[in-house]
């Protein structure tokens, strides 16, 4: 597991992925639950208790960018197939007003995207001042499924490292505080969510047989993975590993991670920029 | 009231504006609550006992849409200020996965958007095939404050109406279920609002003192209304008028139109076309 660093409580310290060092996924166990609930029951009662306070920030920093505070957040949700990013979408977002966010699913690009770079799209999708900003799937793809599946010159995906890192800096640089979370989830795991839809034909829209091809290149995808993590990451830009094979905890997992970077924001309600009293006054004549 | 047809027990029957009658918004009551539960406690539990419904019959128009049914629906909120758009929005969504929604906020136009035909950012926003859209406000702006305020020529907007109508049409015809609804709140009751929000430093922020000169413009915008309701409605774009002085009854108001809507559509969950058999093996011995 990824060391906690010294007197830091907080969930962020205990699943940021060190800086600098290789990242070897098959060292973190998928059925985990590090620093979290004991037990589903627990999990399930923890994250309802989370739910006013997002609320509540989520408003004051929506309420502070029409002071002209420009900060806002990004949560990058990256994982293989059936890790729970949609889920974890309509998880959070049930805790959200979602007129203050922006949610965004990355499918494969379409003709006009692959016409232009491939961050053309993902700059088009992002949080404005206030938002909260919701990637299910994201920039990453292009050195993900692009590079297991080949679809850019290897010298290309190379540079989309780099690129990816100098994106990421203009984002936080401009206010933006990045939580990019990586959806661990295990080979079985990945199995029986796949089995659980091709038993219920009411699921059967959401197989593709395709789905087996790219599970038979698990271990090509655990590698780009791992690539993708230790390169594109920084102080202000880390990735957040969440074991993802029990839902309850990555719920509990993302809601926190969320609180806790909210709550560093602490943004603020702003003060009247007008005479209260005397709006009272015209308000009760009208 | 409207009129209710002869046998239909639809809500939408009830609350909808008849066609090519002139509307009276001071008919009709806005703290009434027809064809609601009795109270609020009903109403709330009512409303929850929807929502399963709705998550379901929202689950299968997507699902459709991944086998090419093109059927989506967009609903229209239009109302005086504090009427409570922005609150269905949050209400509504609660029930739905965000992710299959296309919600857009309609704020004065930006200098790209005056600079494209009125129905140009409305466009822009329409759901995509088995998508919900939630619009919080509209092109209905443009025959609204644009008339009150006189934004636009006399002449321009006379002819946006037909406009408005065409578009609209043009919608239908494409598969769109357009659900258009007026939340008709009371002049005490927009006081009562704006007060409250003036009685509490953290409300300050979403009081802007140009919303008691809004307010004084009180008849012309209900003329205004009055003339968009009657002129922009077709059999099958009709206008909903919503009593919105008690949330818990636009609450399930809003969301019995939408059910009531899904339900005729009946989108069903398509067929696998693939073996499901041979997948199951497959995935098996992965």
């Amino acid at each position: 597991m990824p060391r906690k660093k010294q007197g830091d409580q907080s969930l962020r310290a205990l699943l940021r992925l060190p800086l600098g060092e290789g990242v070897d996924l098959s060292s973190h166990d998928a059925s985990a639950t590090p620093g979290g609930p004991v037990g589903k029951a627990a999990g399930v009662a923890a994250t309802a208790l989370l739910g006013p306070r997002l609320a509540d920030l989520q408003e004051r920093l929506y309420a502070a960018s029409t002071a002209g505070d420009r900060r806002r957040l990004l949560l990058v949700l990256q994982g293989m197939d059936t890790s729970g990013k949609g889920g974890t979408v309509k998880h959070v977002i049930g805790y959200l007003n979602p007129s203050g966010c922006r949610i965004q699913a990355f499918k494969a690009p379409t003709e006009e995207e692959r016409a232009h770079p491939f961050l053309w799209r993902v700059t088009k999708a992002l949080p404005r001042p206030g938002e909260i900003g919701i990637f299910d799937r994201s920039h990453y793809e292009d050195v993900l499924i692009a590079r297991v599946r080949a679809l850019a010159p290897p010298a290309e995906i190379e540079e989309r490292y780099g690129e990816i890192a100098r994106f990421e800096k203009s984002l936080t640089d401009d206010g933006v505080t990045l939580v990019k979370v990586f959806l661990h989830i295990s080979h079985e795991e990945q199995r029986a969510r796949l089995l659980k839809r091709l038993d219920n034909p009411e699921k059967h829209w959401k197989f593709d047989p395709g789905d087996i091809e790219e599970r038979s290149r698990w271990p090509a995808y655990q590698e780009a993975y791992e690539l993708a993590l230790e390169r594109c990451a920084s102080p202000r830009a880390p990735w957040y590993l969440v074991p993802a094979d029990r839902k309850w905890y990555r719920n509990w997992a993302i809601s926190t991670l969320l609180l806790e970077h909210l709550e560093d924001l602490d943004p603020q309600y702003p003060r009247a920029d007008f005479d209260v009293a005397e709006s009272r006054r015209r308000l009760l004549a009208s």
